[in-house]
């Protein structure tokens, strides 16, 4: 048996996220149908992070385990070959220890948040960032960002269905930056809660078109209340960027 | 009447291209129908170029030409309602004279080519680029590039059903940078033949893989023969930039 380390990117438009789900198609589902036609296996894949319906995967990792004897040349174009026409790719396969596991040893997790900051609608980019069309205030967003690194009860910013054992959590980066007509949201952390990219996206939106100030940021986040809350941003601007190990 | 220049944004994916077709939808007949839909006036535009099936546009030049009379803001904001759910976009309009043209105005075109250069089928940018798996030798491609620059007859890389007085042209900008795991062409002249810039692309493509060598793109063009051609790279990855006046 070998263990494979899977590098995954994906267009989330079409899947209720990664995790198998009863009621529509996931990616888990598309990458265990691939391995287990490629080698005639009951495969289970897990990955790093589960996220939600309609975000995006630059460089997700996961692991499976596989009995037959396979190249990481072969495997990977073996599975991108089967998971067609689903928008799923093996960027890059390797064999792992056996006790690697793409969840539990993860150390990092980062994300990006792509908003369009224009008037007109998106048409190559529809589905790919979330377009807000008044002019954000870059300061004031980089100021409230600011104030939510560091090691806090996140409680404001999880949803309810959040099955982590704790509301607190260590976020090492979140940071905004202007590209063209885009603002780009960097988030680095060991873990995240669910949905607390969202959240805060969706606050520092709020702060961008001076809905709020940078010290509500800080004042929802010391509320540690759902009801704080602004919104979330919609999925189809995340993109999980990259686990480290 | 007022004649406006508008900005266009759009994705190619599902239309015959630019100019209105019996057999199909295009750009230009859903301009037209918004326009339509907005002041009950018969509308006819106009672009700087024509572009072919699945080519996408950034900033494409056009114009109409409006009995009703309207605010830039107005006109952008009205068309972009109509328009949906077709990925086309007004990125900017003004207001012009009534002598100025798209297309007989423009005094120069450029467009962008991106190339996927990687083993992985695209997801995210599936229709977007054109994926080559195999290594592509940038140098070489710079070097054959650097063959087509200038004045000449390009009636190579010309298509069969060019409508242009003269297969000569003069190329003023044909580079190939490195963006990530990505090629990018950039193109740029007064004008192009049918199919100019595909044909180009095809054969730097060529040149990147080692079927040909930088030399045989200057055979290629001094034959002055559609035979000499190596082929068209497919319309996914072509991008019209921008319309100079």
């Amino acid at each position: 048996m070998t263990r494979w380390k899977l590098i995954l990117e994906w267009d989330g438009a079409p899947f209720m996220g990664w995790q198998r789900q009863d009621h529509g198609p996931s990616v888990q589902a598309a990458v265990e149908r691939a391995a287990s036609a490629m080698t005639g296996e009951a495969v289970t894949a897990h990955a790093a992070g589960r996220t939600d319906a309609g975000v995006h995967a630059l460089g997700m990792a996961a692991h499976l385990d596989l009995a037959r004897d396979l190249s990481p040349h072969r495997l990977r174009e073996g599975l991108n070959a089967l998971l067609r026409p689903d928008p799923v790719a093996v960027l890059h396969c390797e064999p792992v220890a056996n006790d690697w596991h793409a969840r539990f040893s993860c150390r990092g997790r980062r994300y990006l948040y792509r908003i369009a900051n224009r008037r007109a609608p998106l048409t190559l980019d529809k589905g790919k960032a979330w377009r807000i069309g008044p002019a954000l205030n870059l300061d004031a967003m980089r100021e409230a960002a600011s104030m939510l690194l560091g090691n806090h009860d996140f409680t404001t910013f999880r949803s309810v269905h959040c099955q982590s054992d704790s509301p607190v959590k260590t976020l090492d980066r979140l940071d905004v930056e202007r590209v063209g007509e885009e603002l780009h949201v960097h988030a680095a952390a060991r873990s995240f809660l669910h949905h607390q990219v969202r959240s805060m996206v969706g606050c520092l939106a709020l702060v961008g078109q001076g809905q709020w100030t940078p010290s509500d940021m800080r004042s929802a986040l010391e509320a540690r209340d759902r009801s704080a809350l602004g919104f979330n941003a919609p999925p189809d601007g995340l993109y999980f960027v990259e686990a480290l190990y």
